[in-house]
């Protein structure tokens, strides 16, 4: 019997058959009325969901991409830049920050830990940091930043923007651009939004725009803000043309996510990611985030003695769900499981079932139905 | 929190993408070469895969359509008729053949068990009937008819042609035609084939080919052999349009039991049958066809006490499954469950634990995982 | 260069995208709430458009299941009947009748003309008929009967009832039940509907009905009136399992009637007609019927001196547009070229072109841009 | 009657059903062995059909980010760079080189006209220009560049790299790295490989890799070969997530290239694009390109007297056809017509045709045909 695989890492996330079916319809001319007003839709529901009286750019792109395009705007060469690291994904803005001939100084904790807010701020007291780039969630280790507390503190330094990759995080972790003291979101369209790859999102918030404006001309062409802002407020204008499909999937997601309503969405991925992760601990295994700062969007599991990664994930694979290895130190030790997006009781039943069934196989014999009974037990609270 | 609904009604059952694709295609002239071609390797595959020398027939309509089809091109008025009745299935032959003018004798179970072979062969001795109708599972009561035994009696009655209600059996239970002694199997697209309904299929063997030949002119024009044998040799000529989208799913539902091969898929199903049966067990249900004739198509589940039947179907639902309700005088007593065609581990696992919840949620409160783990090891055995 | 294949016979017709994917969606249960809303909304629409106080049938099978339908509800053996015959299909109710034990007398015209509406009704007074079957338009000569004159002349005679074979016309040429003295009218969804073959569309009405329950148990099944009047009304109960896909195509193909408006669609019908058919005639086809009777569905066009049918058809595929050939004594000197339902300009256009380079191809060079010039003349009269 | 709207602007193109089809289908991991080997064999296609020893870039992006990557990877700053530019998207080179810190150089021909091969000569000779940029067809001025001469002009400066931007030529007009000494191909999807928008896509020849290499560590991060080169190697490795549904739309676009054989889709491009021209101008137009140096991916009309951009453009759409407008000094004087990728005879017929009936509703009569009558002429050739 042919299982089907369901792809249960922490991104690209299961896209749901409504968002399928936009990606599949025809394509129109990017300046076609219809899709002009869908796209125009598509950047007021960002600002408005996401809280901005900035701007949202929505490009061909990924969250790379995304990553660059936040710090290309608010930055020129020589100036301070503060990178909170809670994984591999927070060290990767130390190099493209260097790149961009920027000073980086770097507060780093040990995987499965937070840098204390205490900490930043007083780093931030140091020097005049022009921007501080925080992971949201950093899928290397699953540690959700305190992000609110972090905007506090940042509001306190006029001259440093806040820059917060929420590839991991967007849609499913809150976050509101003005009143968080967000001033530059960046994400993609694979996680939390249930599209397919191939969207850079950035929200800039007013003093993200205004920076921007002051620095003149950048060494950037395609991720300039200055390019983008008149296509993103009339999108009938061209700079680069638009990709069409993934615009109409993205507003699917986003009609399916004001339908659900955002906040009822943030609770429900909390509810999900608390029982998934008391089903993963009921069946023996541990988790690598320190339980007060733990991602709703996916979980990172150490294994329990005896399971070798490999075996497990292709064992894992033949029951039918697909997961992601650990990352760095990490890798063999660990597996990346996402649960967040669009997915639904079916698939987070079905994954924990897989698993039981996995290790079943590899030995331990007394989990079938263990981590599903105690899954349900917590959704149903 | 939405929810897919899981369809695990016996029929339709769950339409795999790739079936729905191809009723998804732009339609052809029925004519066109490669529907042609098409067309003739379906035709060619159900004779093949069912084992017969005769014909298959495959025309727009529905399982109750091919079983007029059964029944109209072997018979004529007056003819003696014996109708095997398991259940509300069987029960129709008799006011289809008695519409026929056929003289009808029944040979009726008690509900949930089988009427014994030695009862059919001395029935068969005391009247020349020319046909004999059994429903290979009834869906009313779960019961699978001993289709192997019956057919090794039938043939010794020369005259008594052997027609199967194959509709909620065929591409789950064994039918071969030639073999088994069936000289007419009908069934329908929507249940172990998994295509979308619109579809009767018909086979017919030798023996019931030249039976109709013998009958010259019968009243019934759309369902009559003769005028669809030589659109079923050759496709390219007319006599009702083809459902051209339906033909293409239902080539592509072969294609994939091919590819797990027909004794695979018998053998699937039986496992399957019996993981899901004994879940439902573990749970405290008892299930209403006895244990040696039990289908492996789907089951048929009688409520402990304490379960009001349309709370549980309505709460069932809310969790994310469908089952039908129960039939004659097992109306609000029972649910039917299908578990056949091209469902795998994954739907069988979110069915268990959407039953689990539905029962905690209605009161029972030690089920959670029970389910799950029993069916998990059944699988995995 | 591959060209697409227009399918451009009298049925199945072009299906468009949105009806394609409406065939592609995911199968749900008969009993689904929503789907038996939808089915509810079909049936209502259905009557509303072809305005019947009586009863819409939509089942799964063909035009020829639906013709078979509209006779055995109405008739018992040895009633009279009368069938007015055009062509080819009109012939088919002779034998269709015959089986059913009816007397059937037949008027019958040259093939591209009439039967004279004062034949009919001097034929009705010689006899007590008890129905009397019009082909609206027979596809093998592309005669439209003058259905509203006949309608009027048979509602004079009480005991018979009209029955309308609107397969190849229903949905592009006018037909209102109870207004014209229509009692039955049959017809499939691969035509002038523009959805995929597979169902049998039956309207009745209210003499009809009550000439069904007149007539007791009728010896057919699938076809009863009777058995499906239960489900038409309310479509959460089962007889046979409902195409539920094509169900749903049949509900966006009269969402897109409804939303041209029924009368600008048989306007439509006829300003394609006439366009299409000064088209052809400019480049020097003659068609088979009489002008003042000539069908808006398709048009039965005979070829001039020295084009030979195969070649002719065979070239024309290869330029991308598929017509279909002659039937009867018209076999080889024909080519029927539907132009119903959801086609467009483009449709039409192209169509004319690829006859246009057919011809080239084959010797006539004075042809190429002609008939598109005069299409286009026509259409924007 | 509602026409089809056919998008007859020079990208995105046409994509034709079985590419949409990829675009639909449910997402996988990026690291899923299937996926991992489509991808393998898009890059692997790229190289063989554009004949490059080099990479193949594929990622994320449009046209506009693919030609700063192929600027950004072979420059640093106070470069000297020799900007080819015959309209608006050779003059875009400019400003991207300055921003980059490159010193430019331009040579721009009148529009419609080309930059005399040997003035390019000339001006290489002068300094040690590091990269020269052409844009191989400019879609602003319908001008192709004689890429072959110029790449032997290049090869003589061992220095200086052939920067090309293929955007609106690269699977349309021949274009062999190696062999023609093109160092660097940037293009995008939604031209003539007829996919949705959303890719860049980048081949870099040896030359522009060593080059790459001497430049160490640069500014640039997401477009950065370096970066990218190992995933395209092993697209199971993670730089940024690829876009899988566009990727398996571009392989879909790669099998149907590969069906009609490059070298016969270059002849065929050719082909519909003199047929069109041709056409063009028996109605009355000019076109803007001087003949010898005519694209054959899109034509840029000059309107005759009396006709109106605006209106023209709004009757042309209502017929169902929707073209561009002109750019520059163009704008309201041309409209902009592509004819490439995967578009078939009924496509051009549908487009001349809707061309002729909106130049009769603006006053000009006698066109009805004429237009269609030539295509069809020179495509019978």
């Amino acid at each position: 019997m042919k299982n089907r695989k369901l792809v249960m890492i922490p991104g690209p996330t299961p896209v749901v058959r409504s968002i399928q079916d936009q990606m599949g319809r025809e394509t129109v001319a990017f300046g076609d009325p219809d899709f002009v007003k869908d796209f125009k839709e598509v950047i007021g529901d960002l600002k408005d969901i996401f809280k901005t009286e900035g701007e949202a750019f929505v490009v061909a792109g990924t969250g790379t991409l995304a990553m660059e395009m936040g710090i290309a705007n608010i930055t020129k060469e020589s100036y301070d830049v503060l990178v909170v690291s809670h994984g591999f994904f927070g060290d990767r803005y130390v190099e493209l920050c260097q790149r961009k001939g920027l000073k980086v100084d770097v507060l780093k904790s040990e995987w499965g830990t937070i840098v204390p807010v205490e900490e930043i701020e007083k780093k931030l007291k140091e020097k005049n940091y022009k921007a501080i780039t925080v992971t949201h969630v950093d899928t290397s280790t699953g540690i959700c930043a305190p992000l609110a507390e972090i905007g506090e503190v940042v509001k306190k330094f006029e001259d440093t923007l806040l820059v917060v990759d929420g590839v991991c995080a967007t849609a499913a972790e809150p976050e509101y651009l003005d009143e968080m003291g967000i001033d530059v979101l960046i994400t993609g369209s694979q996680k939390a939004f249930g599209v397919a790859p191939g969207l850079a999102i950035v929200l800039a918030g007013p003093k993200a725009l205004e920076r921007r404006k002051s620095l003149g001309t950048i060494r950037d062409y395609y991720i300039d803000f200055e390019k983008w802002i008149p296509i993103m407020r009339d999108p009938a204008k061209y700079f680069g043309t638009p990709p069409v499909n993934l615009i109409w999937a993205l507003k699917e997601s986003l009609r399916i996510m004001k339908e659900e309503g955002i906040e009822n969405r943030y609770k429900r991925h909390i509810r999900v990611a608390r029982a998934m992760q008391a089903a993963l601990e009921e069946l023996g295994f541990t988790l690598l985030a320190e339980r007060e700062h733990r991602a709703v969007t996916l979980s990172n599991v150490l294994y329990m003695d005896g399971i070798e990664d490999g075996e497990f994930r292709k064992v894992l694979a033949e029951e039918g769900v697909v997961v992601a290895g650990g990352l760095g130190a990490y890798a063999g030790k660990m597996f990346r499981l996402g649960h967040m997006g669009n997915i639904d009781f079916h698939d987070l039943v079905s994954t924990i079932s897989a698993i039981e069934r996995t290790l079943y196989r590899l030995g331990i014999k007394d989990v079938l139905g263990k981590g599903v009974g105690k899954l349900a037990e917590e959704l149903l609270k």
